[in-house]
C-alpha cells in the first residue's frame, strides 16, 4: 500500500482495498529456515513478500540465529544501513572502513556484543557477524529499505555463474589456480 | 561519522578520528526509564545520543516497555516509518488510515499481536500500543530517521505552552469549557 | 505529464500527448463547497484531479474560506509543509512544537494574520487554524507535496471505523467513558 | 529552523531558541518595489530572508505584480516548480516544452488567465507571464524550493560580466554584431 | 533493469531476464550523425534507448564533435549537471551564473580548454561550447540523471509552436518585430 | 560552490566569491601515479579534491589506465554506478549479480570492451577490469557522486588494520589458516 503516490513493480494496493493484515506479519519469535550452507546461521527476512503494506515505506528486519561458531561470511547491504541488535548469546561483529586517501589501505571497526548490545554497519560496508561462543546467539537487524540487498562476497567471487576468469582471479588474490578451484568448489 | 559529505550541527566526525565505539551502545536489554506519566510505559530509545555513528545513517530504534494497561497514548512519528517487533506478552496496536476523498472519515487498521509478531505504522499516522494483558509486554521498534520525533496527541493538544486557545479547543472537540479544563489539567 | 522517468498509478501522460490544459486549472477565486460538519469552512483544493499536470510535480495549492468563528480543526499534513497566506479578514493560526527532549512537553507557536500576513507550518505539525474576526477570512495554503494528505485529529481519533478501543481512549485521554461516547457521537 | 537535522550555512536555529516569529511575515497585500528595468513589473519575494523559519522546509513564495502591458522577461526557475495562481487582472502565461527526440524543435503551452486561474511551471522550463490588459494583474507564485532561483534569459545572454563572446552570439542566434552591440546595451 | 524497486513507463526488466547487453553500447568512438542545423556539431548520446540498463541508475553520458567554429548554442540541461572532458582541439565553454541579489545580473565563468581538461557546468545553468580552433574538437560530457533534458535557448524562443507572441517577444527583447521575424525564420 | 543551500564541512564558498577556476581541472589526457601495487593500472581521479566547484554537485570522474594484463581487482563503489567509456585498448569488465532470492546464488555479467565501447556498473556492485590485451588499455569512468569511494574487496578482507579474526576468514574462505596468512602478507 502507498500513502503518496501509487507504484508498479510490486504491487501497490489503493489504500481503499488495503486492510489491517497488509501491515502484519508473524513468525519472528523463532529462526527461520538454515541455509543451504556450512556456516551455521539462518535468517528469517521480515520484507514486503512477507509484509505486503511495508511495499514503498523504506524500512525492513530480519532475525538471525547463529549456531556455536556460526558465520555470516563477509557481505554487504547495497540499499541499506544495518542496525543490530543482540537478543541472546555473544556475537562479533565488524566492518571494514576505508582509508579516504588510500584505498589500499582500510581499517576494522569490530566489537564483542552481548545480548542488549546494537551495532550499526553503513550502508555498503563489508562485514560479518560471528557467534564466538558456545551457545545459539539470535540479533535482529533494521534496514532503512524495502529491500536491502545482500552481496555474500566468497559465493559472489568464487560461485558466479558464468565465473570470473581465472587469471583475474589469480591475479586478484594473488593465489595459484588450485586455490582458485578449491574456492570455486566451496563457493558454486 | 559521515562517510559521504561532512555536515554540520550534530557533530560529524572525521572518518579518521572515528572508532568503533562510535557504533555501539548497550543497555537495550532492560527497559527504559519510566515516563514522568502514569500511562504504565517506559522507552529506552537508540539514536544518535547513544551512538554518534548513527549520525546521517537514517535509522534508529527503541526498545519500548509497557505493564498490565500500560499504554502509549497516540502519537506520530513525524519523520518515520515504524517497525514493530513484539518480544513479549500481548500488545494491541493500530494506526488510523485517512479517506483520501473525505478527510471526515478513517479507518483504523489494528491488530493484537503476540511475541514474534510484527506491525509496521507508515510515517506521520496516528497510531496507539496497548498491553491488552495481565503481565508485561515488551516490543522493539525500528524507524527509517536518526530522529523520528514523536508527537504525544494529548499533551500536544492540552498541555502545551501557550495553551491552545478556549474557543478553539471547545469548538474543536465540541467539548464544554470544564471539560478542556479538566484535560488541560491532566496533561499540562 | 512527466517530463523525466514515467510513473504508474495516476496517469502519467507521454508529454506527446499533453497539452496546455493538463497545466490549468480555474474557480480558486470562489470558495469551495461547505464541509459537510458546523466547523463553518470550505476547501478549495487545486490538486492533481483538477490540473493532471502536476503529477509527479511535488505542489499543490488550496482556498480555504472561514465564516467567523470558523475552524479548522487541529490537524496534520502528513507529506507537506503549508504555508500560508491571508487574502482577508483576521485568522489566528498556531502549530505545536514539540520539546525534542521531553515529548510530554511542547510549546505553541501561534499568530494572529492579518491580510498580506504570511505563515509556515512545518510538515506534520498539529495546528490549526481559526477565524477570530466577524467577517468571512480566506487564506491560501501552498504545499511542498501534490498530495500533502490531511489527518483531521478529532475525527481520527473519535471517528474511526471500527473505533479505537474504549480502554484506550478512557485511558490516552483521562476521560470517562461517557465523554468519549460523546466525542465518538460528534466525529463519527 | 530545523526540526530534523541541524544545517549550516544558512543560520539553523535550535529549535529552543525559535519562536513564532521565525515562521511569519507580512507585507504581501501590496506589491514589491519595481524592478530596475522598463518592464513594468515588481515583486514581492517571500524567502528565508523575510521568513527565517523557511530555512530547509523546501517551500517559498512571491507575489508578482505588473503593470498593463509588463512583462516578466523569459526565464527560468532552476530549482523549483512554480504553481501561479492569478488574483487580479489578465495575465498571459506560457512555458516551453522541448521535443524529447529533437532538441530543435519544442511546443509552446499558453493560456489567457483570469483571476481564480491557475498554471503550473514545470522546474526549469522557459517560461513568461505577460499583462495582456489594460489594467494592473497579480499573481502568486509558490515554488516548491526555498530558493528557487531565477535566470532572466535575455539578461543572462546579453549582460553577463564577462559578456559572452561576440562570436558565440552571432553564430548562435544568427545576428549580426550591431544587433548583438544594441543587445548588450539594453541588458547589461 | 532495476535492482531496488521496479518502475514501469520505461520498461523495467525483472533482473532474472536482464543479461550483460543491456548494460552494453557501442559506437562512441566516432562521432554522432550531424544536427540538422549550421551550427557545426554532432552528438553522440549514451541514454536509455542505446543501453536499456542505464533505466533508474541516474546517469549518462554523451560525445559531442564540434567542427571548426563548430557552436553548441546557448542551452540548458534541466535535470543535470554535466562534467565536459576535452578529448581533442581547443573548445571555449562558459556558464552564467545570477547574482543571487539582482536577477538582471549574472556573471560569466568562461575558459578555453585543451584536450585532457575538465569542466562542469551545474544543473539548470545556461552554458555554451564553441570550437575556437581551426581543427576538429570532441568533448565527453558526462550527466548524473537518465534522462538530463535539453533546452536549446534560440530554438525555444524563436522556434516554439506555436510561437510565443509577437509582443511578449519584442518587448521582452527589445528588439524589431522585423528582427523578431528574422530570429523566427532561423530556429522554426 | 553551492547554488542552493550551503554545506560544511568541504567548504562551501559563497557564490560571489567562486570563480571559473573552481570549476576546471586539467591533466586527464595523461595516466594518475601508478597505485603502489603489482596489479599494472593506475588511476587519474577528477574530484572535488582537484576541482572545488563539484563540492554538492553529485557527479565525478576517473581516467583508469591499465598495463597489458593490468587489473583493478573486485572492488565496489558504495555511492555511485559508475560508466565505463573505454578510449584505448581491450577491457574485460563484470559485475557480479545477485539472485534477489537465493544470496548463494549469483550471474556474472561480463563483457570485452574496445574503444567506443561502454559499460555500465550499478551502485555497490562487485566488478573487476582486466586488460587482456598486450597493449595498454585506458578507459574513462563517471560517477554520479562527488565520492564514490572505492572498496578493494581483497585489502578490505586480508588488510584491514586491525585483521579481521583468523577464525572467520578461515571459515568464510574455507581456506587453510596458512593461506589466509599468505593472503594477509599479500594485502597488508
Amino acid at each position: 500500500m502507498c500513502f503518496a503516490v501509487f507504484v508498479n513493480g510490486r504491487f501497490c494496493k489503493d489504500a481503499k482495498l488495503a486492510n489491517a493484515d497488509d501491515f502484519y506479519a508473524s513468525g519472528f519469535n523463532v529462526s527461520g529456515m538454515p541455509t543451504p550452507t556450512n556456516l551455521g546461521f539462518s535468517v528469517n527476512a521480515l520484507n514486503v513478500n512477507r509484509m505486503p503494506g511495508l511495499n514503498t515505506l523504506g524500512i525492513s528486519m530480519a532475525r538471525a540465529d547463529l549456531e556455536p561458531f556460526g558465520l555470516i561470511s563477509p557481505h554487504i547491504h547495497p540499499r541499506a544501513t544495518e542496525l543490530i541488535l543482540v537478543l541472546e548469546g555473544t556475537i562479533y561483529v565488524g566492518f571494514v572502513v576505508p582509508d579516504t586517501r588510500n584505498p589500499f589501505k582500510s581499517r576494522l571497526f569490530d566489537k564483542i556484543l552481548h545480548p542488549g548490545d546494537a551495532f550499526v554497519i553503513p550502508q555498503s560496508m563489508v562485514h560479518i557477524q560471528y557467534n564466538m561462543g558456545t551457545t545459539n546467539a539470535t540479533h535482529l537487524s533494521s534496514f532503512n529499505s524495502q529491500n536491502p540487498g545482500v552481496h555474500m562476497i566468497p559465493y559472489q567471487l568464487f560461485g558466479s555463474n558464468p565465473p570470473i576468469l581465472d587469471d583475474v582471479l589469480v591475479k586478484g588474490f594473488q593465489l595459484d589456480k588450485k586455490v582458485i578451484e578449491h574456492l570455486r568448489a566451496q563457493f558454486s
